[in-house]
């Protein structure tokens, strides 16, 4: 299991503090209280570090070498000193310096950080999204705000605190949530009389609500969104975006007077989470529906959107839209008079989301070992313009109409409707902010030089391929819209095609977990129990990791896709223990 | 004192818990353990009725009349069925049965909950904000955020939980939030290592990331703000928009290398500020300082926008930005090197907030006796179109015409960038319809009929005068613009004369308490010491309302106007019993 970056420090400190109390114990004169003061804090982190990390601190497997860690904080010293004095040592430290094939681990902490879209924070489990990442979260928010609106759904907002009250009405929903809820009990130093929770999700919230404003069938349908953060207390190792105990997301909830209206909904909602993918972010997905092992607690039926995660094999769920039926409806009261029948009858509800985890999945999937790569369409800056070819011998009025060039052309691209940025900036070398933009992930780069004024033109140098064109600045803005779809397309298809090359229909047991082992994800027939998908996960978990990569965690399911394969079922299950008709084929392979 | 509405139900239950209490006291058989029981019961409802209220429970004074309140519990349920019969009863249980200026605080209650802004929770201090009130909030977070952005201010997302050591960094801000903040003890069941608070606002969150950031003055200057819920758990009585105990703002952070540049900032943002209320609330601001004694604790100065509320007299804050100078940036060495002049130097900050409490001086401010009146440009809906004028003698095909003309109508608006609906449901009468849409306070009520269509007309009618107009069709979307500015205007004129009514320039202390409590604003020459702000406060304190409904509090000051009198200041300050000279005309009133 590999340990978050963000525990070295922890860890550097037990490593640290496990020298005093040696030195402690080897010291016949020390005094008693500070031995034990000592001891003390050393079990207090390792609690900690068990609360962080979700395992038993392991101090002989990978211990940090101290010499190593000095020599670190001294770099970076080095490093902050160097961006005082010139751009030479900046260049160096600059860029990645780790490949994401070989070490994933460490370059997504590396490209996170270094690209700005990540500062750590020093409550576990939480971290600052930079403008650089928020921005991308802005734009998914403009795009699915809109679309949702079109189809009649209206935002607001509740509480964030929960009464345990209501929070426990629903029994199945509250066991899969109850032991990641915090929980308030002080106020200032008071005790609160009775503690409150903090969102995991807010079904709890919103339906005692929904139960007032329903007394007819006219007061259905109810359509409700809102953007907020919720608060999951996980205690396995988080991960930036992935896995936090806070994160940003929006939920719908909606109610509905027949079931048929909400499965719709579900889907029509399904449909806007795939094109959230497929349209701005440039990664395939397969839409399908979970198992019941895997669905949403206390729901009829969950759908979601599965992205292929080529660097590691793994499955990411995007988003999920869930059909509650009237579970919730009954243990909340949502109900009306039925009009023609007469009598009592409940809401038929859904709920939906999406969250900040789009934004880990982009990196993970389309970054490379330079860094980000942005899809054009949610990308803050989409095209940085670079003054190139200032040299000793360029004149002033030579330098300042370039510049002036490079200002013009920015301005020619952001009334086009691209979001161009220029970096004037005179104290950078051209080579240094090459660096730093393609770290960021900037989709085109812009180079205007002496030579390029002289033709009339500009150099296009693109993220993804590291192509260079020359393209007339009249017709500039045209062909750059072009080549953001262009880009835009190219991403997409170079993850579909790497995608579909590790996901292969499969009917054999043992290929299943030889495939899963190299990175493939996998059709299979399958019966739809819970414990045969427990021994499945159980019978497919790998001890060490392979050489190349692939997770050792035993394989989920992802979905079971909503276009079937053509193929006919067979009469087995893909479980060779397993004595009951598989139902399906459904989509497995490990997962985050 | 009034209790908030909320407290009712509660104060209810205690008068039941009493009851009962007094019963099993009376009868000699009772078990002791259930008498226990019932006095412990009884106990703890005064408790959590002291929690909410900040007050004891004073069973005497303000006895709830239970059978009344049955009464009440059974309209209420009348009222349900009534909704599942026919339109006539609605018609009668729809509107406001209270007057603003007669029952000021029920007028509140059934305003926000009428107009279907707001739905109670079960949490106390915390409360829905339903569409129609969080549209006001999504068209302010547009128009803000745009022009922010224009300034060069990004978005970003910080975590809600701090760490304790983060918190108490800067000893006069903690010392300010500490009895508020609300901690995190428990997640799942399990007590955590170290509790985490919940962010009462976020510059202790946000610092020790900004030191990270800056190394050298080119990393300055920062400018981030964020849109967030934050948590001061009040224990003085909550209301709904103006005091609760989670709420939603945006944040913004900065950090200069100069002094000027950061002032610069703070005056630029409070002219923001002031046209979020001028320009889309219709409500006027004084801008100005706040003394000593009302700046944010830890800052070097705050500067307000403050509105005046007529129904009584009150002034209330409505967005403050404050200049922090290099305190915060000492505590959290927030540094770099000076750029010509060498040695280390500390950044000079900035911190703005603008919250949904500009939805509650919406409400307080331009509502009346039939309910809201919505500011035209931060109306959900700016035009309602109600078809009019279907009798029993319209046949089928008229009804149809007319309901098609409605719609077409609507489009016709909607196209000129009108925020337009139509109204076309057959089971509400036109009758039902205009008192419900003039609860909601939409601005404008659109009205066709037969003879409308015939003419090519509608007729408008202006929700602030109740005004009619008619207007042709073929001028209609021209006419409609021009109409919403109109009543822009004329609402922020109506606001604006009232206060200039109530605002007076004052030398005399008597004169002051007697305006005082003729619901005056006051500018007085104050010497801007924090002893004599407290002697004025104690000393303008009534113990009884008033007739005309202005409220008890002491006077505090509202800010020092930055717009100073031409008058000189004469050689007292304003309390009798002051020996200091006055150092500027300071604007006090009872407050919010």
């Amino acid at each position: 299991m590999t340990v978050p970056k963000d525990c070295e420090d922890l860890k550097a400190e037990i490593i640290a503090q496990g020298d005093i109390v040696r030195k402690l114990k080897e010291n016949k004169n020390a005094p008693e209280a500070e031995k034990n003061a000592a001891i003390e804090k050393l079990k207090q982190l390792k609690v900690l570090y068990k609360e962080i990390t979700g395992q038993e601190y392991d101090g002989g497997a990978r211990k940090i070498n101290k010499k190593e860690k000095n020599k670190a904080e001294k770099v970076s010293d080095e490093s902050k000193q160097s961006r005082n004095q010139g751009d030479v040592k900046k260049q160096t430290k600059l860029g990645i310096d780790v490949s994401k094939d070989e070490n994933y681990s460490d370059w997504y902490s590396q490209v996170i950080t270094k690209s700005e879209m990540i500062e750590y924070y020093d409550v576990s489990g939480c971290y600052v999204l930079r403008p650089w990442s928020y921005a991308i979260w802005e734009i998914i928010q403009d795009w699915f705000d809109s679309e949702i609106k079109k189809l009649g759904v209206k935002n607001c907002y509740f509480p964030m605190f929960v009464s345990q009250g209501a929070l426990e009405r629903e029994k199945t929903h509250i066991a899969d949530f109850a032991p990641e809820v915090a929980w308030v009990t002080k106020a200032g130093q008071s005790d609160m009389a009775e503690p409150v929770a903090i969102r995991p999700t807010s079904e709890t919230v919103m339906y005692p609500s929904y139960a007032k404003w329903v007394q007819s069938h006219r007061d259905l349908p109810i359509r409700l969104n809102q953007w907020c953060n919720v608060v999951r207390w996980e205690f396995k190792h988080p991960t930036p975006f992935l896995r936090t105990r806070e994160f940003l997301w929006q939920e719908g909830h909606t109610a509905f007077q027949t079931a048929s209206e909400a499965e719709k909904e579900v889907f029509q909602i399904l449909n806007l989470y795939a094109k959230v993918y497929t349209d701005l972010l440039a990664i395939p997905v397969v839409k399908g529906r979970k198992t019941e092992k895997e669905k949403f607690a206390g729901g009829v039926f969950t759908t979601t959107v599965e992205a292929y995660v080529p660097v590691n094999g793994r499955s990411i769920q995007g988003a999920t839209s869930h059909h509650l039926g009237q579970n919730f409806s009954k243990m909340f009261d949502i109900s009306f008079e039925e009009p023609d029948k007469g009598g009592k009858a409940y809401a038929w509800q859904n709920s939906w989301g999406i969250s900040t985890r789009t934004i880990g999945a982009v990196i993970m999937i389309h970054g490379d070992d330079s860094g980000l790569v942005l899809p054009p369409r949610v990308a803050a800056v989409q095209m940085i313009v670079v003054p190139v070819g200032v040299t000793a011998q360029t004149s002033e009025d030579q330098r300042k109409a370039l510049m002036e060039k490079a200002t013009e052309i920015t301005s020619l691209l952001v009334d086009a409707g691209i979001r161009a940025e220029s970096d004037l900036r005179e104290n950078y070398s051209p080579g240094w902010k090459f660096n730093h933009w393609e770290l960021k992930g900037v989709p085109v780069r812009v180079e205007i030089g002496p030579r390029d004024i002289a033709n009339n033109q500009v150099t296009c140098v693109i993220r993804l391929s590291s192509e260079k064109r020359a393209i007339p600045i009249s017709r500039l803005a045209e062909a750059s819209k072009k080549m953001l779809d262009e880009i835009h397309e190219r991403m997409y298809n170079k993850i579909l095609e790497v995608r579909d090359k590790h996901r292969k229909l499969c009917m054999n047991w043992e290929e299943f977990k030889d495939l899963l082992d190299r990175k493939f994800i996998l059709l299979v027939p399958f019966c739809g129990r819970i414990e045969c998908e427990d021994t499945i996960k159980k019978e497919s978990t790998r001890e060490e990791s392979t050489e190349i990569g692939a997770a050792a965690m035993g394989a989920k399911s992802l979905c079971i896709p909503l276009e079937q394969p053509a193929d006919p079922l067979p009469a087995k299950c893909i479980h060779p223990s397993c004595m009951a008709k598989p139902r399906f084929f459904t989509l497995f392979g490990r997962s985050y």
